[in-house]
């Protein structure tokens, strides 16, 4: 897959991970060129076959994404619609199409991400940002609106009612020791150390098959949509996806072969085996 | 909007701000009284335009709200229903109605919280509780029954599975500490702090459009409550609720005016732009 | 209830307070013998009207329950099914039929809990864990399936949607520690207080009436899989399940005669009050 002609960030491929750099203006503004370029970019994603990993970072060293564009927002229509008459917005689509392409995707956040932008930081699977230079705000409420990239929906899907809605209702900067506490971020670091988390996480991610990969990302959203017994039904489903596309049943017999379940030292050492079974196939 | 007539607390405004005060006999207990003032005050709020953020706190110095009125529990019924039998009890009625109030409700716990009265608090949107005065238990598994003012079906939006059933199972007393590790308070505080941080968070709110308060609580409840693809939909219906009632156009028109997103300096700024636009209409 | 005849766990049984201890094999693995037992004694729990908690725990200092059967997963189906065609695995329906017990359930988790073995302690009701000793893993994205015993299902509603996945995802060991801040557990012990927590807990529980036992967890688990309306209207139906069949209303007459609610005294004694109620009936 060619990942080229991007106007608004940059992408390069080593292995199965790929890494998106945004770099556009000043400060990263979340228009109609960015979204233009998620699309294409999910487009690119959801055929790929090859890639299994997605980090997303920034090259401006103080802004991640900074927010949706305001020449966009001043055309807002002032007309309220019924339930049935509300069309998704751009944003809101294209933050969708983001959450769900087949690879793992993690946002390393090394400056502010605020409203649109952070809402596209919640869209991807993991968050991982930097204390001191990490600051996250939905500033909607001020504004008259409201966090509209999915961020009012999955706000609470991060952290409880509570905390959601002191984010969305305060309009205040968070930093990174208070997301990590509410669990919007899934870890904070001191600036030196985020690199070595988050390459550790991506290639140990993107040596694992990309079958199942999909299958685990896809019911974990599915399971918080959804009552346990049909959860539990979808689970089956996706089990049955990724065994059809994966090396499973080969591992498994290997696995037995080797009498992994009847070996204390082998239960230690789970952690390292894992690695280890994915040069069987 | 007058509040007046109230037997089991007392309502100050000022601005856009109220101030509920229990303040009701020996232990503030949630009787019949405490259950008609709450629905009355739901009734007012949700007609006021004027009113943006209402904080709840207590007079005693002991006890915020100490639980349902055990006069009226002993006329519990003893007959199991069916499902489709079971009607909503009233206290489980108010709670939800004093929830989705337009208003930012804030609970301001300096005492005991405990059965209904906790389960209050669980209703409101945010809580913030001080280090060795605040306590709440869920009792009621003790007592043969089940947390009944929605904080059997709250508790787990708030905190994991794990720790609602604990908090449920075990009837115990669980101090501010514990309550802001497991999420079912936003944040704890020392004595001297609490004043401070509620204040300035209400002032916060309460400078911002009402439509664009009342959109966002209501979305991020509706959130928790719909599968993804409806939730995004819900989040299109508010934003134009919002614009169709607040400032929003022209607040964007005026940042587009003034270049906010091509300026660093401004982007670093956001917390006190986000107060100086609320100058602009 | 006769406890007999398992042959992967022992199951002693002290006044309302069953203990499951896992002794199986080297390393505990979860086959068709742990299968045919586990449902075998949610089958006796199910009609069990004195036992009211269940503690599960392990006669190997090194492993709670290391996984399922790699036996088993060799021969697992490499055909994709449809969604309607997904049939429940055996495990998820013995981890489902486990997790809804009339009774109250807690893992002490003092070694490994990895894939289904961690997917089992997921489905009880608390999990508690030493410090130095536990470790958990998803390990099956590397394996080429996903968690399948209701793991990528029951995860987001332990801990938020960013965690789960990186659980998921990363397939490397969490400790106690860690597992404790996403809330994966309820609480992190040393090795010498889990035993103290644990029993304390499980006693204060199995003091309760086992008709509010009951009630309150089915409400807790439907409160996540219901909208709040349809949650509230569940929570009346339950608790008129539980005054049919405890001694609630006795407990509220004998409070009101004892003027509980106009005695500031006794407010700051409901922790000890709860437990002193349990002799009234």
């Amino acid at each position: 897959m060619k990942y080229e002609n991007f106007s608004t960030f940059d992408v390069k491929v080593e292995g199965a991970i790929a890494t998106v750099t945004f770099d556009f203006g000043t400060v990263n503004v979340q228009g109609q060129e960015m979204l233009a370029d998620l699309n294409s970019l999910a487009m690119r994603l959801e055929m790929d076959r090859d890639v299994k990993v997605v980090v997303f970072e920034s090259a401006n060293p103080e802004i991640w994404v900074c927010h949706y564009d305001t020449e966009l927002l001043q055309h807002l229509s002032t007309e309220a619609v019924s339930r049935d008459g509300a069309q998704l917005l751009d944003l809101q689509a294209i933050c969708e199409r983001i959450s769900k392409v087949p690879q793992a995707t993690i946002a390393k956040l090394e400056g502010f991400a605020r409203g649109g932008g952070h809402e596209l930081a919640l869209a991807l699977d993991m968050r991982f940002a930097v204390r001191g230079k990490f600051k996250f705000m939905q500033m909607e409420v001020g504004m008259g609106i409201l966090p509209c990239g999915g961020g009012a929906s999955r706000m609470a899907r991060q952290t409880g009612l509570g905390r959601a809605l002191e984010i969305i209702l305060s309009a205040r900067d968070f930093d990174a020791d208070e997301a990590e506490a509410m669990g919007t971020i899934n870890k904070a670091f001191e600036a030196d150390e985020i690199d070595a988390y988050v390459d550790t996480l991506a290639k140990r991610i993107a040596s694992f098959p990309a079958g199942s990969i999909n299958a685990c990302k896809q019911m974990v959203y599915e399971s918080i949509d959804k009552p346990i017994d049909e959860a539990l039904k979808a689970e089956a489903y996706w089990l049955y996806q990724a065994t059809s596309k994966t090396p499973a049943v080969k591992r498994f017999t290997v696995a037995e072969e080797q009498g992994l379940q009847h070996d204390m030292e082998n239960q230690r050492n789970w952690e390292n085996m894992v690695m280890d079974v994915q040069e069987i196939s």
